[in-house]
């Protein structure tokens, strides 16, 4: 750290080394890359003046004590972990963000009431482990050890065995975690991944929930046949279903009662998938959003009907299965406020948005309030290499986040 | 063989036995079942008094004399091996109703002019080698030694080596093969593989034609993202783009100029192929096929519009390459106009009709006239155990084939 403090953006092109590809950013969970990230991350928070640690499960912590260090934490944090080849600022934006908070109020001196606490969360992604918001999961109480040995990354090594091949005791987790007794709230600043901010030339986004999410597989069961004798009028073909069902998402997102769902049809299996043969089988696996739990289980239902239709018009069998879901998770009212006066307090145009992606915000919302800040996405790439986002912009998101400790401090 | 004489049932029940599978049957080419079923066909064949042996590339010909035996030949035939899990009346019923035949015209003591020939044809589907026609390419002079040592199967084995491990001389293949100065003209019985004659409740078609098929890869590229953070107005979904050219194959089809073009979708690969990754790639394998060349060429326009239409709504890239063509073949005047007289003389109502798959008679026409008959498929199955053709149209079948050679037996 030079003479001009916390750099934001040394930060990140620092944290982009530990990387396994040359091409994009891949960091797992649990790799030698990780601990080179957590090397790193550890030396910046004591640098900074943090008590700084890695817990059990490899997320790193840094804790600034407060004047009534028995009052309960102020936690900020996002994750260091990533997709294969990702781009550098996810995650990392919000880490990178909270520390120059922190070097913003050591060098005006402020000393709040309350401790706050810097975690960079590990496997928010979870790539490997095939499982997202293992590190924030498991220090609230969402994970038990025993779903942790649950999760084996592709070595078929299991989390637990991972983190003790780390030196980590994540047998001690209880130790350590964040519970509604000793965690005040829990903000997250991450990049969009979006390109309404970029499109809108607005620095900062507060976000005022994230969306509810349910995976659901739509198999269309029709006739094999040959492609070449089977007139088309004869034919149960699965993928015309398909097909008929992914065309018409459109329509149901415009009929649909509101305007922020998404429907993504992203992975397809066609048996027995040979060009000359009429397709028996389609399985579509879809992901869809919408910021309520209401309003995603009316458009679930408005999916269903569509693909019945489909199918009878077809002449085909329809089954459905829900794979997974999360509940819409509502930012904190009054942390959204105080983010709203800390904007205008440093002066910043920043406008309301929800996040259609998961985060682990929406993680310790179970046992705090949560609030969570956008910032820009330049064309909204994501999880790809050509992801950026302006120096300026995370330098503003930093001033927001140091605006709001100096105005709550004493809270 | 019993009092009664060839039994085409039997025949049929017997070739299913040789199968690596107990659901349905699956003979690929130069495999132990392979054998097995050449022994069984020489035998049947020296049984009905032809001379009969194995060719050099594996197909089972058998032959009866003529009163001219320098008189070109007038072959009979369909294909012995199956695709996985197959009827076991696909290619089979050929055969056994050309035995049939012979049985007939020896019981009538009918003594034809020219020789005949009954070949049970090898590799026609071709599995396990990826190339459908290798017994009728290799006989009719479309593959060269050296095409054939192209061809490998699933044990990286060529089709030269297996034939050369079966016992056989595939390297003087030359001698035996069928030309315009040998050959009379080529006739196949076959099932119909898809439910027209079924539905009309007829026992015989007449092919007029062999469709002509091109096999196009069809690639929509757009933009991988974020299923959940990115917004519907901001995507470039490559499988949204898939979707919508299959969509639109009914009405590119009634928009044609012919009623009996075909497009199938049967092939789709698409990238990531993850459910939360908005896709950035759809590459479709697309059979299409049409009675003649000049129309299937107009649909092939049709459908590289489609796509490029699309794709521009959708803010795509669109990329096509033709993956394969083969054009249509015409059965020969004469001898549609003789099975026309031969099914008016034993009394069938026959239809004419068109063949959407292609079959040997497609591959035999490059040195002789060709012609095929159908006879129905129940409910159409096809490339599938419960495939079904009833014994009374397979006897129909061979009662046409006799009456055919004895209206012709002085020409």
């Amino acid at each position: 750290m030079d003479a001009n403090g916390f750099s934001i953006g040394k930060f990140i092109d620092d944290m982009a080394q530990f990387s396994t590809t040359t091409e994009g950013v891949t960091r797992f969970p649990c790799t030698a890359e990780s601990l080179k990230a957590r090397a790193y991350l550890l030396s910046v928070m004591t640098e900074l003046g943090l008590n700084a640690y890695i817990d059990n499960v490899g997320n790193v912590r840094g804790r600034r004590l407060g004047r009534v260090e028995a009052e309960k934490a102020l936690v900020f944090g996002s994750h260091y972990d990533s997709v294969r080849q990702a781009g550098k600022y996810d995650g990392l934006a919000g880490i990178a963000c909270s520390l120059k908070m922190i070097d913003d109020l050591n060098r005006q001196n402020i000393v709040t009431r309350f401790p706050i606490e810097v975690i960079a969360l590990e496997a928010e992604e979870g790539c490997d482990f095939k499982s997202p918001f293992i590190g924030s999961k498991a220090v609230t109480g969402h994970f038990e050890l025993n779903d942790l040995q649950q999760l084996k990354n592709i070595a078929g090594v299991d989390y637990v065995s991972a983190c003790e091949q780390n030196g980590l005791q994540p047998r001690h987790l209880e130790h350590q975690q964040y519970t509604a007794n000793n965690t005040r709230a829990f903000i997250e600043l991450h990049i969009e991944q979006a390109a309404r901010l970029d499109e809108l030339g607005v620095a900062l986004g507060i976000v005022s929930a994230i969306s509810a999410l349910k995976r659901i597989r739509l198999s269309f069961f029709g006739q094999a046949n040959h492609a070449g004798a089977t007139p088309m009028s004869q034919r149960a073909d699965a993928m015309v279903a398909a097909a008929g069902f992914i065309y018409q998402i459109p329509q149901l997102l415009s009929d649909h009662i509101t305007d922020s769902a998404t429907i993504t049809a992203g992975h397809i299996t066609c048996l027995p998938n040979r060009a000359n043969i009429i397709p028996a089988v389609a399985h579509l696996e879809i992901d869809v959003r919408d910021v309520s739990d209401a309003a995603l289980d009316q458009l679930h239902q408005s999916i269903v009907t569509c693909c019945e239709t489909v199918a009878e018009q077809q002449g085909l069998r329809f089954e459905t299965e829900l794979l997974g879901e999360g509940p819409a998770v509502s930012m904190d009212e009054s942390i959204q406020q105080h983010l709203w006066k800390a904007s205008e307090d440093i002066d910043t145009h920043a406008v309301p948005i929800h996040s259609g992606a998961g985060h682990d915000a929406g993680i310790f919302a179970r046992v705090c309030p949560v609030g969570m800040v956008f910032v820009p996405s330049v064309k909204g790439f994501s999880h790809n290499p050509e992801e950026y986002t302006a120096i300026e912009h995370l330098e503003m998101g930093a001033r927001l986040l140091t605006q709001y400790i100096i105005n709550t401090q004493e809270q």
